[in-house]
């Protein structure tokens, strides 16, 4: 059983949404906020393919005013189709394509909740370090932490 | 001789662009996008006005997908019209603005570059904390600090 990552589009859109609501991870303005950056052709975004059904995403931005950071913006996997490699591959794919265009580092900002803590692990073991951290920055008790990474 | 702290329109747009090319500071690049903010509606600009002359201004902004963080994007005083409390009533101005319309913080991210001393030192001495740093972010040897600032 392959995996395929590939550049999204338009014809996507429902998987996109699907992997956004059915972990019940995001509120609905995240998910609105992740939609409007997926239907706007300056955010590349890149899909994991399993058995032709997209199981997970990426979102990679050129940061503004930097002269080689990136962003990651969104990457989310379907709560069906973890552990299995697919966060590891769709981050693999957003550095490679900054890296193609110039990046020389990703930066990630993450939730310091409890229910998140799968989420930094993941970016620690890929290799990122975290830079900091603000309190209650999404909301009372829910910090940001700011994670990142070269790729040279 | 009076400081008056005001909203700032686009009759101001000569004053502001004055007040980024004055000092030398700013790329082009970094002017082009100010004045970019300073054009869009949806961003709050404030000036500080001398004699009839804006001496600097503020741009702040909520932040996506917080609850009640707020950014400042750009503070800047004019060269000729430093040490004379100009940022600091900016500053002020700008939380005060935050606050009144539900911002509990305030976050600012700036370089690190020796030249960048006397800002980070601005705003430590008006009650910022560092929350981090980015090595390298805006370009080889040019790191981002974070810094934010409770604003209940």
């Amino acid at each position: 059983m392959g995996m395929l990552i590939r550049g999204l589009g338009p014809n996507d859109r429902a998987a996109v949404r699907s992997a956004l609501t059915a972990g019940g991870a995001f509120s609905q303005l995240e998910i609105d906020v992740a939609l409007e950056l997926f239907d706007d052709p300056a955010y590349p975004h890149f899909g994991a393919e399993i058995d032709r059904i997209v199981r997970g995403y990426v979102c990679v931005v050129k940061t503004t005013l930097t002269e080689s950071t990136w962003h990651i913006y969104w990457l989310c996997v379907h709560p069906g189709s973890q552990r299995r490699g697919i966060g590891r591959a769709l981050e693999s794919r957003a550095a490679q394509f900054a890296r193609e265009h110039g990046g020389r580092r990703i930066v990630v900002e993450t939730s310091g909740r409890p229910d998140y803590e799968g989420a930094r692990a993941f970016y620690s073991r890929i290799g990122y370090r975290e830079a900091g951290r603000i309190p209650d920055y999404y909301k009372p008790g829910d910090d940001c932490v700011y994670y990142y990474k070269p790729i040279t």
